[in-house]
């Protein structure tokens, strides 16, 4: 399939306006493109740098329906667009990624189902759906919501089936997955990019740790073996080829005794990108751009040797004090996101330090977020 | 003097809604700065990208009261703002660059009486300001109002002095300097950023060619010897400190005889200095934030080897057909304002490619712009 070309001042729709939504269409303007963002909230981080901010709710027919008609093509750029708007919008113009893609990601249940089918690598896991379920993995297990979970919500640890089944109440009694808990060496994702006509760029795979479910610090390149990073990137081009799938797309793995394992697909640029931003010759939002607009990918090379993301969260914020501008130095830059309501575990903004090794890019990130709430 | 530093979210203030200020707004936001623009065009490139956009004279009082009262710093991005503007919004906030910096590169005859007085190397020289004008330059020489002049506006080539005058004449009766036309090998200009405290970093230095007066195309490095780069950057700091500058300054040269001598001074980010939004490790408009908000300024190295920038004019205006996605490739990148209205010798975008050489740089980018108008 030959990708469709679809060139500037043509308008670029966005589904969705939080950070990752703004930075693709700052992306996209500074293209030239027109730019057309359907977000409720007046005051999200997209909305006042796309040309056209319709403010409904990402359902609203009215709205789908200018979006669907005025743009040649409409992304996303949160975790969970309603199924329904994504159907609707693409009987208008295309949307990219597919919603049939974007659906996979968005089920734990389907997302796994399809890993297994096409036969990568994934830890053990079952379906919890009833109230006695007792499905057959090893305990500690991690119990997760189907359905609407990231940044560790809707997910709890438990460490025998009775625990598991009483989470699953709390959690609801919706359709969830029993994950084993895997004794990892580390995390790791990669993301890449592709065109309809299969044309593929992947980054260097980024090294991940969490905290309390959140990501916290992205360091690039990853510490682990050039075998491991090669097939991360390899992993990721089968997913996005399976899914047929245009854009940017994550995929976190598990690092368990020196293999992979596939945790979890993101249809979208992805917080353990954003070092892209500073240190990448393309960043990930304008290569969402240029995969969904059918043009040649940009180049992932790395513009300084070694990087380092930390998440700045709202349980930190305390800005407007001088000491925010040293975070802003030679060798690390500071991304805010305009959100006004700072709450704990709210992606307010993030970090990027750089330096000749990674351990001299990490210090320099997590010395400068240390500086941000000492002041 | 120490830098006063402004820190997010902090509201920043544009005076001019161009691309330039486009580019530094944007830079600014992603950096968590409120901003804000004064700009009369409702659909100028930088008006939707700033979080307001006061639609109003530049001279309007109630705007400027408005802009002077929330901004911490207000900036400019135009060559000619009204003076009375910046005096006016200095006795409410700080304006960086200083009114008395931006109005010497104002006015020609206060422009060439500084860099003089200051003993910087300006070719030769006089003002035109009566009708009988018979100054000390030889022929051919050029002619140009003392003010409102940019892109080859307001001059005039003249063979002799009669034909000066009757130019004169022509260009109003004006205050005029008339400069003897030089034999020039090349033009290179500095792009500089100084803080209030006296920090300060540089651009390697651009090598330009100029169309109609119009700046056509911009190399990096520039094709001189090292020691004219050298001397290029001190002289505009030897500038930006005797005008105890903040901001980012640009200062064009000529080259004859293997000398460089001072063309003009622009007091902002510079159409020469585009190259650095794709090619240097920090933009010269996330530059001009940092400078002027007393941040440590950014790395000014480059992430490839060479870098050509050519501008894309109204006169090739075709946008919408799918050669405008050639110009967006892995060793290229399109950059259009967003402006409506085309006309011949407006600047409507820019294309910057790079690659091992300059000379390599430079026929991709040249290729890439036929490419754009051969449709």
């Amino acid at each position: 399939m030959t990708a469709p070309r679809i060139v500037p001042p043509a308008t670029i729709g966005m589904l969705g306006g939080g950070q990752l939504g703004r930075y693709a269409l700052v992306a996209a303007r500074l293209m030239g493109y027109r730019t057309m963002v359907l977000e409720p909230d007046p005051n999200a981080p997209a909305g006042r740098v796309a040309d056209v901010h319709l403010v409904a709710e990402y359902d609203d027919p009215d709205a789908l329906r200018r979006l669907g008609d005025e743009c040649e093509v409409v992304t996303t750029e949160f975790e969970n667009p309603p199924a329904a708007a994504l159907d609707a919008l693409s009987r208008r113009t295309l949307v990219a990624p597919s919603p049939a893609a974007v659906a996979v990601a968005q089920n734990r249940i389907a997302e796994k189902t399809f890993l297994a089918d096409a036969g990568l690598p994934v830890g053990p896991w079952a379906v919890v759906d009833h109230a006695d379920a007792d499905p057959a993995v090893e305990y500690p297990a991690i119990i997760k919501t189907a359905r609407l979970g990231y940044d560790g919500k809707g997910q709890r640890l438990v460490d025998d089936p009775s625990a598991m089944r009483a989470a699953w109440r709390l959690l609801g009694g919706v359709p969830c997955v029993v994950e084993q808990a895997l004794d990892l060496e580390t995390e790791v994702s990669a993301v890449v990019a592709r065109r309809a006509d299969g044309g593929f760029a992947a980054y260097p795979i980024a090294e991940n740790r969490h905290v309390d479910g959140i990501l916290d610090l992205s360091v690039v390149p990853a510490r682990v073996p050039a075998r491991l990073a090669d097939r991360a990137v390899g992993l990721a081009m089968t997913i996005a080829d399976a899914l047929d799938y245009v854009g940017v797309l994550a995929v976190e793995f598990f690092v368990v005794g020196g293999e992979l394992f596939v945790n979890e697909i993101a249809p979208r640029p992805h917080n353990s990108g954003h070092w892209t931003i500073d240190v990448a010759q393309t960043s990930q939002f304008e290569q969402q751009i240029r995969a969904v607009c059918g043009l040649e990918l940009g180049d992932t090379g790395t513009t300084r040797p070694a990087a380092a993301m930390v998440n700045l969260l709202g349980d930190l914020w305390e800005p407007d004090t001088p000491e925010w501008g040293n975070a802003v130095t030679a060798t690390s830059a500071l991304h805010l996101y305009g959100k006004s309501a700072a709450r704990p575990g709210r992606k307010m903004g993030h970090l990027t330090a750089w330096g000749s090794t990674v351990a001299e890019a990490e210090v320099r990130a997590l010395d400068a977020r240390r500086a941000l709430s000492s002041g």
